[in-house]
């Protein structure tokens, strides 16, 4: 047991607050028992605890702590460390102000809930780096310590008047004069005009909210600071002693950091995930939502990433809290294994008896005892994810990516127009992702920074806002031979949100296109035009392009209002490539017809060969050995077609024909060599 | 006309505002002249008039309220006097801004509104003593008045310093360590810890809004800051000479104050009633909301109350101001009488000319003849009240019980899960209570301090927090050969709101019970499951607790979902009696089936023997005479079967066989001697 | 070109923003091209250029503006020019705070937005002069500028300690007395009795909210100092020896402000226009609605307006940006020709690259060519316009007239009761005004300040509150031979929102209706009452004023409820005159048939005689030669049916018989001679 289990087995637990139970032996005593019987064999400590770990300034408690680490230790169970920066104790507070976050009325908060602290305090700053350093001296070399849980769920912003200098500071070094400044935000509309640095103000709902370009660059200096936060923290681990990975849970499509920028921080990524089983939404949109989010996470680094909290029951804090049926605990737990992630943790072990979490489902209930329906599929299901280490050493490889980038989602929805009433980036985005998921198609998830180079076909759904070279990125990509889609509202401003000049999209890609677009028109909701595509018609919604083609084909036009037969679908020849602009939002079966005819145009392969029954996908880990998960989100059993022979990864079987599976069930295979 | 009427006949008059129209003798004659056409026996007066009581600080004029007060009694009219309290003169607020309210941003109000007072506030609390003192002094023995009505409406609360300190010193009193309190509130979630009290503050917006234990500290406090202050309002009166009985008027299910508090403060218990008939509510289900809600207020101190405001028209705060129909007027007044009330007191006897409240219905119209509807519905009413002096002297006694418990419904709707989307603690209590109304029972609604000993039947719906010894209560009820009715999510946590350790229901609830809950699953809006009982299937809704039986009988079962055949209704005999435990909320039908066949397995009567038409009910008031209540909300005669010979208490005549009952008809009858 | 355009040719052109393209010359120089091109001969300059007119305090640069303003005009292009007083520097909020608003929370607002500034704060006022002075002496004879355009959109209110102060030094030259404040505003009710001047303080969110008379006095006293405001300017102007008109352009039906107040500050109204066609309301009842408004706005002088604002294409803050359809510009700029406008001007001619109004429609694209969809129907209405200049000498006179006044919309709906849920005062003038528009008939839209006249048919919807005299007005308006239609809610207030004693309405007006007001019922929104008038039988819905009818005949009754067989509709001769009486709010229908009736009985005539198809309306400009202009709303061609024959004024063609309008049609028809 001296070897770190990451990337070597799947790791299963959960988060533990053992400091809430101090006054309880027999419950920490009884947890160990419990926790083997679950098959349990990594934890998450000290989440929340400087309370317990710093009780007065600068006096510190670590013995506790040490105890718990050491008896997990002794029975096999690993620790997983927390730096406890996501809530500070009652005294700080009270002494020192300033870590109190100020809100956009400019008032500040007083102590209470978690995460509400400023990430520029220099106080905040040095406090955090004392305890980091005292842990990491402590722990850092424990070798039942296998990784550093960096705060936990990093977000929110503050106003004070230091973050508003380091805003300052930010921006100077990236405009250097007001000149630029005031022509990047195009302050002269309504008078805006800055002639010294010290007038600039966050975005404020009682100032100015209204200046996209402000608004924009604000959201951007709240990343900065955030990741800049970690860093200082990861380094004050590092300042201690302990050169264990460092990671903190992000929580998926968390729209105010752009998690991309943690990517050269941290050493792993994990996120938090908490989907709404059995609740309104359609399962199957569901699960292709919770799969995209995965993608999304894996993406940063496009490495294996651990599924850092999920709850084995129900959430507490949903209009409804639907109990988990039984199965969905299994399904859902490997669904993220099959898009790459090692580990199956949640909140928490053990529920809390007070407070506003404590009707959040954990492994163990208050009753205390094992002979739950819920505890005992949390066993199952470790016992399975022992079986699956091999699982561990693959990553994903996908053929295929869509392009969703954060600071486009801020830019596009902070517009004033053309669709206030939702231009649905993110859905839209989800949309042509459903497709993949429902073709089995793997797929990367990435933004404007990354490479597009190792793609066959890369989907950019409504890039409003390019930035870090992405049009030459998606025109030279085009000239090799990569096949691109594009859609409308894309090109329209640059990377400051102001509008290209001279015909959208901007930047050239016009030309790539072979297109303008001169208007826009947009629906109310339950609106509706139409197209036809290879015979078939596709509702139309929410946003209509009207583009003059130049050297594109037309492949589809729209049925309806004064700009029936203009176009709604083109192609143009770029290069070796090819350059697809969908002038309209359509409904998913186009999604799915329209992929499926370029993945198999340009080889772009499903994990598995053929056509999957509605309600299963696949995904593919490679590795020394490619394994094909394959996954079922119907409430009954299913029927897939294999066009090879597969070995069931757990149980060794022969597959061939035909793979049974059960209502949610989830298989992994091999396939067999010939 | 030297006694007291209090008790000795029926109260009828209202709120009157005099000191409006102090420019105007000719009005104040002429509102004598039609009080008496109206039958108006006893106006309250004085409430909001300490502007005109005291013009400048420590100015009194008392002259003008002497002289209304003489010739109200001159003319056989008594007086409630109020103590001005429910709103401050301007000058108050300008010089002494501290007892303007603080609200819970930390901002202080501005002068305005009304009951915008500190309750702790040293000066307020000094300048009412000086007021109440000098007013008992003036009137505390005219005979002209009988009754003190201390302030108006009190509600609300506020945030100010001094209530901040309050608090603070009632936690100490209360939990003594800081130790205690720590635990009681589970403040090592989020590293909440206290270490010094000065740490603390109320439940804030932005600041500690989710500590649940703190939430529900700080509406006891209220509640006891409240009543403190009504209390020390009362003593300033004693302090000038008046013996008179004190009341204040409530207002039925205020969420924000435990009105049961009030118990030891108050002589008499009044309210202020305005159903809004003809709305939206379906009329059976507004009728029986009502009754339970003077049920509520009745058995603050189980005694006959008043009807201390209602309308004889309209109100105009409402969405829409619908016209009490004609006759509607007369039911919704002895609706009060059949459930306990001495009195049909209104807001207002006349419109004021300006304001906010200038289009709020009154006895007299900005018109000012009594040529109107309203007014000869009023003076109608009026007569009939004057032959029911007998039915004073009575008061009921019901054989079964509701809980309804304030505290128990601040903490189960503050809490996060299990369906935020709405538990609906109040609607639950009145869908087991529409059953009781329906069936003609009456019942007590009490909360979990009063004793259990005197009734055959006690029901306790959704009882999520156990205290005041309830489980102990529940317990010896039942063993010694009562029916107990307890629901899902009841037993969870105890007074602090921390849940129960080794088994829901906790306190030793489970063993009365029979079983045990495991988990509970919430259904959104419009989804429901189902069960049946004695051959008839009903609907359910909102949540359903899986329960583990141990010795417990299974009267019904789940037909849906995965736990379908799992109990939903069961009962455990215990002792001398017998525990249901009812695991999910069902439709109304299912109460009515079930309470009819309890009420005749523990010989629990209706007031009527026999079936009742939809939309009658019956209640009862026992004294040297029983006097049955016989309510018509429909909107056509009904017909009534009687199963012996009734002697009308107002005409004499003597019934038997059926009473026909005209639209929205009531009458009063007393069992005829064999 | 040495003589002002002004009521000698149709303006056409719009807002003009060069300052925040001083670094592009060649796009400067474009723009005179393209201006050529689409028949702009007139644009709006300098609107929110203070920035750049000085940037930095007491540093004016209006270099480039004389420039601008001298390209244009030798380009055969006017100047209306701005004083640029919409949004401040950041220099002046940063050195001067107290410019800066503060909302009714009590918070001043941070620098940002537009019209963000205190209109009574000194130091505003003096920066305002100056540079209105200076532009007056640098541009105010300049042979180009034919119309100052006075700051832009004049809105919303300050409640800084200056504001606060002036509307109390208002108030006491209002009332004189604090006797009289608090008579007037009934302040007795809630014991709020003012004893010193200095207590008073705006209606607060955290204060006093309730008091209507305080309510209704504030809005006027913003009003008020906003007009006072504008004086300033125009008298800056003046001061620095400009005789140019001025106008500011109004907002319609702008709750806020009470735009009549304006009529004697301007030479010229003006005002901006934005319907949204293509939207969810029904297309005739927003053409209605549009047409309601351009009378509104005519009305506060009475004489022909300027259109200041419009979109060529779509605006950018609905919730869907809708793209005008083809050939509805032409239309929905000629409708307002139709209702007096003398000119068609844009917001704006050509999009901004940055800030929030980037996507706002105009002229000119970011594409910046001329070969697009909106550009070409720009200038093909600029052309036609130039063939119209024989309208602007022209002036529209109905003889019937609809009242709508600011101060009762303010007083009515702040009002509490009858019905919180809507009393809907401007949806209810538009009611009785669409039935007018569908019979073509031409109405005029004044307050209570106007004189009644010169008319044979006036119509007072839901007239609450009474003042200037109207109840005399009217009443002496009926005694000498005219007709007046008054409804329920009528006459309810005087002047200060004190309810009339002795039976409503009030003021003489129940003897002129011959009828008195009793009660009023308020229905819930999807309830129903109905009436029948001639045979037909018309839907009632919101309220029903129950009345006792003393010399009034009953021409119709309610049909349900307890008050069915009560008048609904009644007719009282009064002198020579005739009152209508309309208890209830009735549907489209009733008001279509009831006008036609009374427009026949009166000889009140349509523009043009007749039965006009569907969606097709009429208006009538009134000069040496009337003019008729006739507009179709259908998407489909429509037929006139023409009794007299006519010459097309820009054609020259003369009809008879029927008049064929294409979709989206207008025309100008001349009678001819005989």
């Amino acid at each position: 047991m001296n070897l770190s289990p990451l990337n070597e087995k799947m790791l299963h637990g959960g988060d533990y607050n053992p400091d809430q139970w101090l006054d309880r032996p027999d419950i920490l005593k009884q947890d160990i028992v419990l926790m083997k019987e679950a098959h349990v064999n990594c934890v998450s400590v000290a989440i929340f605890a400087w309370a317990q770990l710093e009780p007065q300034e600068g006096v510190y408690d670590f013995g506790w702590l040490g105890r718990i680490i050491g008896q997990l230790y002794e029975n096999g169970i690993y620790t997983i460390l927390a730096t406890p920066t996501g809530a500070r104790p009652a005294w700080m507070a009270q002494k020192y102000p300033e870590v109190l976050r100020v809100d956009s009325s400019l008032h500040r908060n007083h102590m209470g809930e978690r995460h509400n602290h400023c990430y520029t305090s220099p106080v905040y700053r040095e406090k955090a780096r004392q305890i980091n350093v005292r842990l990491s001296q402590a722990f850092g070399k424990h070798p039942g310590v296998i990784l550093w849980h960096i705060s936990n769920e990093y977000g929110g912003e503050c106003y004070c008047e230091l973050c508003q200098e380091a805003f300052r500071q930010w921006l100077k070094e990236k405009y250097r004069t007001l000149e630029a400044l005031n022509h990047a935000w195009w302050t002269g509309f309504w008078s805006h005009t800055y002639t010294d640095w010290s007038q600039i103000e966050p975005p404020l709902p009682r100032g100015e909210s209204h200046c996209h370009g402000l608004s924009l660059d604000w959201k951007r200096f709240v990343t900065h600071q955030t990741v800049d936060f970690c860093q200082k923290e990861i380094e004050a681990v590092r300042e201690g002693g302990s050169q264990l990975p460092a990671t903190t849970n992000l929580m998926g499509f968390y729209k105010d950091l752009n998690y991309n920028k943690f990517q050269d921080v941290l050493d792993i990524i994990s996120w938090d995930n908490y989907p709404d089983w059995h609740g309104p939404q359609d399962p199957v949109d569901l699960a292709a939502e919770i799969a995209c989010t995965h993608d999304l996470m894996r993406c940063i680094n496009q490495k294996p990433f651990l599924l850092m909290e999920s709850t084995p029951s129900t959430v507490n804090w949903r209009s409804a809290s639907k109990l988990k049926r039984p199965g969905m605990h299994m399904l859902s737990s490997l669904q993220a294994v099959a898009h790459g992630s090692n580990s199956v943790q949640y909140f928490q072990w053990r529920k809390g008896r007070g407070a506003c979490e404590k009707f959040h489902g954990a492994v163990l209930d208050h009753y205390g005892k094992s002979d739950t329906r819920v505890f005992q599929e949390t066993a199952r299901l470790g016992n399975r994810l022992e079986g699956l280490s091999q699982v561990c050493k693959t990553n994903l490889k996908p053929q295929a990516a869509i392009l969703f980038d954060w600071e486009n989602w801020w830019a596009a929805e902070d517009s004033q127009g053309p669709r206030n009433s939702g231009l649905h980036y993110k859905e839209t985005v989800l949309a042509h992702y459903r497709a993949f998921w429902k073709l089995g198609i793997p797929v990367d998830i990435i933004d404007m920074e990354k490479e597009l180079s190792g793609y066959q076909l890369v989907v950019a759904p409504m890039l409003y806002l390019y930035r870090a070279n992405i049009a030459e990125k998606m025109k030279k990509f085009v000239e090799l031979g990569g096949t691109l889609v594009g859609t409308y509202w894309s090109g329209i401003v640059n990377d400051t949100d102001l509008c290209y000049l001279g015909g959208m999209p901007g930047g050239g890609m016009a030309e790539v296109f072979g297109l303008r677009s001169e208007e826009i028109d947009a629906l109310y909701d339950g609106q509706y035009n139409a197209m036809s595509f290879q015979g078939v018609r596709y509702r139309i919604s929410e946003l209509c392009d009207l583009v003059k083609t130049n050297t594109a084909a037309v492949l589809s036009t729209y049925e309806d209002d004064f700009y029936a037969g203009q176009p709604s679908l083109t192609v143009n020849r770029y290069g070796k490539g090819k350059a697809y602009y969908l002038a309209a939002k359509a409904e998913d079966a186009f999604y799915v017809d329209f992929y499926r005819l370029l993945a198999e145009e340009n080889g772009v392969a499903p994990a598995l060969d053929g056509r999957l029954p509605h309600g299963v996908t696949t995904s593919l880990r490679k590795g020394s050995q490619d394994i094909v998960i394959v996954q079922n989100y119907n409430e009954k059993p299913a029927t897939v077609p294999l066009n090879a022979s597969y070995t069931d990864l757990e149980t060794g079987n022969v597959l061939s024909g035909t793979l049974e599976l059960s209502k949610y069930g989830v298989a992994f295979l091999i396939k067999a060599e010939l």
